[in-house]
């Protein structure tokens, strides 16, 4: 028996999710079939982060046990000639048996909101960002970004839905940048709550809109409630980037 | 009876191209069905270039004649709002009757080809780019890009089934730019033949891996002959920019 750790990446616009669910198709469903299928054995992966019903990833990692002759590197290659399209091992390796993804500490990961600015939608971009058609001032965006940064209790940045009982989580950093009409939220962090990034996103969306003076995402911060919908913008926009662990392996992408 | 031209931008992943044809949905088809539903007429647009199926544009020219009240630059959002997400009115306005959209002198169209080049494909990028996994020179591509630039018989760089006469055309430009794993062609020239662009693309690849010395471009070139099949590059990697009419109006996107 060996424990193989996989690097996937996949495009979220078709899936609910990336956790198994009755009322539609996930990233994990489709990873268990194809893996059952190519070893022969009733595969079960379990994944590091469960991205929501339409958020996409370059870097997830997961892990599953067989009993595969198949060598742990090429069995990132041979997943790929069965899965559809839109997902993606782009490394495969062996990892110490206990290994857990979502069990390590000293994690690092790194997500990405895009949002595209322009007056008018482009077909091109509307299943990889969110469109925005206000004029979005970026320094102002970074002026309500740097109150986050830092460690917080962010509970008025998670969904009503969230039951985690410690709502602390430190940020290392988010970086805002703009290339002509392509707005990127590079958000790096110690671990997130339930829609965090997304409602971090959709607050600083009102910011860079001027709905929002800078100092209300610090307001936001201190009145620690959770957020009531309406801020949290969408999943299209959403990407994880990355998911960096202190110990040896897989750090991100090649 | 008014004339009114549109810019349009689509994904063309779904559908079978520009022109109306048997065998699946198409833009124009689509256009002119939401255009009669939003009128009471019967619609039928015209478009200046008939791109391929699977081909982008972000800048496509189209004009049609209506009885329609609605003002011609409030046609394009009444469009919008009954059009798929994936077609987009970016402008209308009125034009003169005798306007028509390939009948133009002093055109110039931009054409961009975009690659994906990294050891494995990644999911976000599949519907908008080539996946080309060999490392690629950018320099060689440029300079095999050069023997291009000019007024030059392009017939060996169309498909067999072309059957225009003339196959002279002028090439502005060919810059080729690489950020990251994203490698750009940005082609501009007074027309285009059929698969002309994606011919020069798939012949730069094979330039840009090694395949093709620089040179051979402009052996290719100079022995005049329509290529047969296999270096024209996938139809997903290609986007119409830009039709730029010498005359007033419509000069590409806001």
């Amino acid at each position: 028996m060996r424990r193989i750790r996989i690097l996937v990446a996949y495009d979220g616009t078709d899936y609910c999710g990336w956790q198994i669910q009755p009322n539609g198709i996930t990233v994990e469903e489709v990873l268990n079939d194809k893996l059952s299928k190519l070893t022969g054995e009733d595969i079960h992966v379990i994944g590091a982060s469960r991205t929501d019903s339409g958020v996409h990833a370059l870097g997830n990692v997961a892990v599953f046990d067989t009993e595969s002759p198949i060598p742990p590197e090429r069995l990132g290659y041979a997943l790929n000639q069965k899965l559809p399209e839109d997902i993606v091992i782009v490394r495969s390796e062996e990892a110490p048996l206990d290994w857990h993804p979502r069990y390590q500490k000293q994690v690092t990961k790194t997500y990405e909101y895009h949002i595209y600015n322009a007056a008018f939608p482009n077909p091109l971009k509307r299943r990889y960002s969110a469109f925005v058609s206000y004029p979005m001032d970026i320094e102002k965006m970074r002026k309500g970004a740097s109150f986050l940064v830092g460690e917080h209790d962010f509970v008025s940045f998670c969904n009503v839905r969230t039951n985690v009982e410690d709502t602390v989580r430190r940020i290392d950093g988010i970086e805002i940048d703009k290339k002509g009409e392509d707005i990127t939220i590079r958000v790096t962090g110690n671990g997130f709550l339930y829609n965090m990034v997304r409602i971090i996103a959709g607050t600083l969306i009102r910011v860079g809109r001027g709905f929002y003076i800078p100092e209300k995402v610090k307001e936001i911060l201190d009145v620690k409630e959770r957020t009531k919908a309406g801020v949290t913008a969408p999943p299209e926009g959403l990407v994880l980037v990355e998911i960096k662990y202190d110990c040896q392996g897989l750090e991100g992408r090649e």
